[in-house]
């Protein structure tokens, strides 16, 4: 489980979300799982951040994401209508894949946090392939 | 299938929300199911405007909203990365129940519409109850 | 909400399944929305029963099936560790579209019900098509 | 990421799940997140296999369980209609808590692999408490 780096270059991002009844288990509080569709949520509009949509990414450059790995502790429970934070921050970048570790806030709490490793592959071969430039910089954003 | 009433007493709300990799299917659409998902977020996040969380509900005055009925036709697919408007108008509201029509816009375009009714249960006994006044009050909010 | 005809000509199909889990939501019952999801497996496996697998229907017949029309009644709750019996009956099978009527049961009691429509497109073009004939036909299988 | 032990005491469960609709996303293949719900079909099984419904344990012993780890790699997509078989095998078992090497396969191919961690609470509480020792107990059954 990776820490966020003191010195991370790219500045963290966040997305905010909202808990429903589709969230929930009987348990009461958000089925374990869907941390995983609010990481992903968050990771997808860092690269609409960025200027890129998914589904763009895929018929303009021929590329897609697929996740690889996913290594997640979920910590305390998130109930019916909280508000959480999910952050996005790089771990590692390097050519064909990417590194992210993410965790779910309310306020002060982190309630999950985990490393995902994401590749990029060829949307028609599905063979991988080198993450295109334009998304790959994670230097400041010019505005 | 109810239309909206043209002399609807109440304004029609609206709730914006991403479609992503998780509402899918193979198909390469939104799985149809999602539908009645993102019409019970846009019911959520009016009960909010007016002022009541699910929760609060549940624990504070011990109501319980269940859905009964639910009739939806999908007409048109909705995509990664769009960005849809759900509506939702209040078309019967006596007593114990409350039925909604709603439907799920991408500009212009309705991708689903349906008429959804919920009924009012106490939140320990599950027996039907009468809709707590301040929730059921569908007048204009006076801000 | 149609009923079972009661001289259907074919025999009504019915698939069991388990709730889990993921099924459930914080209201300590089955997320009604699921049972949109248990109706398709049962007519997944009706499909199955006869011969053909959905995605073998699309690669070999060019043909996919999409869902036009739900109307469904959740009537009593289903619970973690249920076993549901989902039924399968035709009540319309005419050139490019097919109705069906569906029931969730726990034992004698009718959990939920419904109208399902479902359409045959193109697997490519999306267009609206014929039912392949192996497929539409619904009298007796001769084993 | 644990590996399946050599000499591992308890036999190895394992469980058959069809793909369906529900299941895939736009990618064209399983929606990578609900390997989880696959592997935690599985542990039910392999619980009711040893004579325990999980509402059961709830309402009779008070004892439910929560998992705080999930480290999942995955490694071929599943697609429609695909038939799997997730494997469950205990890699730890002491006290209160309970960590499980899980697999996703089709035919000889593992497509994901897994090690999920999950803890013993009190239904009430929430508060940590040893699993019940019927359920700990994971010797060889006597039928």
């Amino acid at each position: 489980m990776t820490s966020v780096l003191d010195d991370t270059p790219a500045p963290a991002f966040s997305h905010a979300l909202r808990i429903y009844w589709e969230d929930t288990d009987a348990g009461g509080v958000v089925f374990y799982a869907n941390y995983l569709k609010f990481f992903e949520r968050a990771r997808t509009e860092w690269l609409r951040s960025r200027g890129f949509g998914q589904e763009q990414l895929r018929t303009e450059l021929g590329a897609m994401f697929v996740v690889v790995h996913t290594n997640v502790r979920y910590l305390r429970p998130a109930r019916l209508d909280d508000l959480l934070q999910i952050s996005v921050d790089i771990t590692d970048n390097s050519g064909a894949a990417m590194s992210f570790f993410q965790t779910a806030r309310r306020g002060d709490d982190v309630l999950a946090e985990g490393d995902i490793r994401i590749a990029c592959v060829d949307s028609t071969t599905f063979k991988p392939r080198r993450i295109p430039k334009a998304v790959a910089y994670t230097g400041p954003l010019s505005g």
